[in-house]
């Protein structure tokens, strides 16, 4: 029995979904705000199971188990743990209202075009009309990169210091082909300087370290 | 000058939109609590403009001015307005928690699906690969449909009372054909008794009305 937060993540997925399944968030977040944390890993069919799935009702990860509270949701998670562990959230209220409102922009004004160009590029690359669609899916993210770039302008990030805001575009932002952030150079300098961050860099290296097949690590 | 929150909402969107714009979600969010508002008009050109792009960076509506607060996104207007006003969310802190965790399991778990058939039936409807994609996003909406069903079951609603995440769920279900939702009778009935809440059907109302062109309202 341990009093860390639990999360779940996966014993494996392909090459081109490492670095990205949103396991990483909640990793993240918890390295930004110093708090250790145990990783319960599951498997392409357990992630599936009813046992899984009365923590996650869409069978997907991640989860995560602190004292109390079960929950699912990347951005969900990311709140509480902003909240609880402090140091993503701005201490006044309007900020953290602020830094909220970007959670959702990335995951609801920006994420959803970063998928669709996904479904071109990825799962539904081997369909017949693949070439055909995804250049409307690179204009309808281009769209939303040259707006997210004109507010974030000459800034380090989008509103005063780091916080749970930018943590989640910056992973948004890695889900784009780098080509394409890279047409706004603010854009590209804001996703280095945000996974720069040790705390991100310790986050990526567990989570990558976590696959069953990931080398070891050099002592 | 007024106390009153303000939000923005078109002045006219084609019929297929209506019902479904996102000045909707926080129109039903302030008739829950009752919290009297008004409403600035904007249309395809403002909504583009500087000044109301720095209400709103990616030239959307909603936006909520409220007193000090300025802010756009839906679900953080919703949290915002749950959170100040009261009634949306559960008092204690685990029920509060699991209410938002709907708010993004309904933006970031299903709507992504509803929108991405949205794409297939209205926004790609005349490219050339619409009639051979639409299975893949109607089998993608119907993977998450099952597993929300499942989770639901025979309760009223997601988590105890009605809550913001139960009334954004209702949002994202009434994006989807009624014909998929209506594969699972729960879900439907779910959404029925969501809709029937007089508060929705207020804001319903009152988003309807709100276009120039609409009926003038019988006295």
């Amino acid at each position: 029995m341990t009093d860390r937060p639990v999360i779940t993540a996966f014993t494996w997925v392909p090459p081109f979904a490492r670095g990205h399944v949103r396991d990483l968030r909640v990793r993240w977040a918890l390295e930004e705000v110093g708090q250790a944390y145990d990783v319960r890993l599951v498997d392409g069919t357990s992630v599936k199971a009813e046992e899984h799935r009365r923590l996650q009702p869409f069978g997907q990860v991640p989860t995560l188990e602190d004292g109390e509270i079960a929950m699912f949701e990347s951005g969900a998670i990311l709140l509480h743990v902003a909240r609880k562990y402090g140091g993503l959230l701005p201490s006044d209220p309007q900020g953290a209202l602020r830094a909220e409102q970007w959670v959702f922009a990335a995951m609801t004004s920006v994420e959803p075009a970063a998928q669709d160009l996904a479904m071109s590029t990825v799962f539904e690359a081997d369909q017949p009309w693949a070439a055909d669609r995804r250049p409307l899916s690179e204009n309808r993210v281009r769209g939303r990169l040259q707006d997210l770039s004109n507010r974030l302008g000459d800034k380090p990030y989008l509103e005063g210091e780091f916080s749970a805001g930018d943590l989640m575009m910056a992973c948004v932002l890695r889900s784009i082909p780098a080509g394409l952030v890279g047409e706004h150079p603010n854009l590209a300098a804001y996703l280095a300087r945000c996974e720069a961050r040790p705390a991100f860099q310790r986050a990526l290296a567990a989570h990558l370290g976590d696959f069953a097949d990931a080398p070891p690590i050099a002592a």
